[in-house]
């Protein structure tokens, strides 16, 4: 077994890309679609919704699955654990989790639901709204975690939406158990205000009991975390010796051990799709964790991996992102 | 039953894109890989050649779905006949020949084999190189043709690749035979210079007995159709009354009636993948043929929507061709 530098547990799931208007999202706000976010939809909605959608193109997806991509395109050693069906998607998913050089062995499912997707519609603007289908990503389960691979890992990093469904939620919290025990960190992906909503206690009690050693958000969903407006006095109240919030346009801040710095976003960048730029952002900066550079430089790895994927529609960079570690 | 404009008959395939080495391509030369052209390779050789490939996207494709796609969104009337099965892959290809409005009946495969697809290998100078298993694909037959509507459509479009595989044969046959008994024009794509090689005695009867009306082709495939080094002599062989060849860079030549005129391409392109790029003249050309314009604009039509399909990745513009109309 190789010993790994992160673990990550995610859902996998395979991106369906679709451009559409402003008054396209508008017009599905009745059935729960709110633009910027992510709603969970069932299969029967999804084919629904597929059908009213302009030609699209697949690509493999999954927050932590793609952050788990971009850290091996940094020439990282990587895991990733998640839920995938024996079908066409679900082989599309696997082959470019192995293409990209990260492990993946978690056992598909071999019967009921089909490989998870998610319609990504991008808006004009480039920001994306995603209607999720969990399918296959919700039968995870504790049995699922490779505890020994993640007692190996210096990082094991947990996806705030497994808290969604109660197998990836055990699976979650037995591969957090197993890291600490073994002196490992832990880091936890906040995904999106609304998530944060739906699991505020979960992840405030994996702060405050000190599992949580590291919390990647962008500046929402600290706000959200601690219901204030207020982003000092939110990423001041978080416990954890390290945190990184993203700003989009703006940057990102990291904290260390309560000293917070900002780090400029990259100037003049063609924003093509915005899909994906949180999870490409956690990957520069947990490279620079894990091979522990400062933390002003790990962010600002991530920083410029996020720049890398917004330019290509999708959320993987279509080549190496190598070249950001030139800085 | 509404009217159609064309009616194509085609490869049902789903692209999986992946970016490659000319390093890549050169040592898959044992195995039958031969830069800018498509070779025709099992499910067994499909999947070990998958394994070797980086992360790819997928795309719905197929040389005349293409070209109806391109059609449609040009806002002609458009059908395509072609043989998906019944999974995800075949979904994917239905949904985005609807999504385009292009009209698609074909009964899919219920049992035996996959959906068919084209492991397209983008190298850096934009070329592809094409390994295609044809699965369903290979098993539409006569009976599939919707002969009231082939009957009912100006044009019929034959795809040259159709000639590989015997039940595509019997339905380009008698898609053809039903169109000129109606009184209607058929059209030819000839596809790559290897298909040429593959069918040239059937291509040539085709032009000989008056039934191939319209001949898409480049100037390669004309060249190897005829035998000869000198296009001018390939091109002044054709019997048939319309001819459009495309010369990548260079152009293209449509030909009215034995007269050639030469079309610029559009200058300053800047190529991200060729993709495509024939398919997408097709569509231009063929939406002015059937609009009756004048041949030279038709071509125009072809350049502009081509230049358009290969600044962007997979074989169909992401954003309506319609802006092509303005010239």
């Amino acid at each position: 077994m190789t010993q790994m530098e992160i673990v990550g547990l995610g859902s996998a799931l395979v991106d369906v890309l679709a451009h559409v208007t402003d008054e396209f999202i508008e017009g599905q706000a009745a059935a729960g679609m709110q633009k910027g976010t992510m709603a969970l939809i069932d299969e029967k909605r999804a084919e629904a919704l597929y059908d009213l959608l302009p030609p699209a193109i697949e690509s493999s997806g999954g927050s932590v699955a793609n952050t788990l991509a971009g850290f091996a395109s940094l020439g990282g050693r990587g895991a990733f654990v998640g839920k995938i069906a024996e079908d066409q998607l679900g082989r599309v998913f696997a082959h470019d989790m192995r293409a990209m050089g990260v492990a993946f062995d978690t056992a598909p499912l071999t019967h009921g639901a089909a490989t998870g997707r998610s319609l990504v519609l991008i808006t004009p603007d480039a920001q994306r709204t995603m209607n999720t289908f969990l399918g296959a990503a919700r039968e995870m389960g504790a049995e699922d975690v490779p505890l020994d691979t993640v007692r190996g890992a210096a990082v094991t990093l947990i996806e705030g939406y497994l808290f969604d469904s109660p197998g990836p939620t055990a699976a979650a919290h037995a591969a957090v158990e197993a890291a600490k025990a073994a002196g490992r960190r832990v880091a936890v992906t906040l995904c999106d205000p609304l998530c944060v909503g739906r699991h505020r206690a979960t992840f405030r009690a994996l702060l405050d009991e000190g599992s949580a050693d590291i919390i990647l958000c962008n500046e929402d969903e600290v706000r959200a975390l601690y219901e204030t407006e207020d982003l000092d006095a939110a990423i001041g109240a978080l416990p954890c010796p390290i945190a990184a919030v993203t700003r989009s346009a703006r940057g990102a801040i990291v904290v260390d051990k309560g000293r917070s710095q900002a780090i400029a976003a990259v100037p003049d960048v063609a924003v093509v799709d915005s899909t994906g730029a949180g999870d490409a952002f956690a990957a520069g900066f947990l490279f620079g964790v894990v091979r522990a550079m400062p933390l002003l430089e790990a962010g600002r790895l991530g920083v410029r991996a996020a720049a890398r994927v917004i330019t290509t529609v999708g959320a993987r960079a279509d080549a190496p992102l190598t070249e950001v570690l030139k800085g």
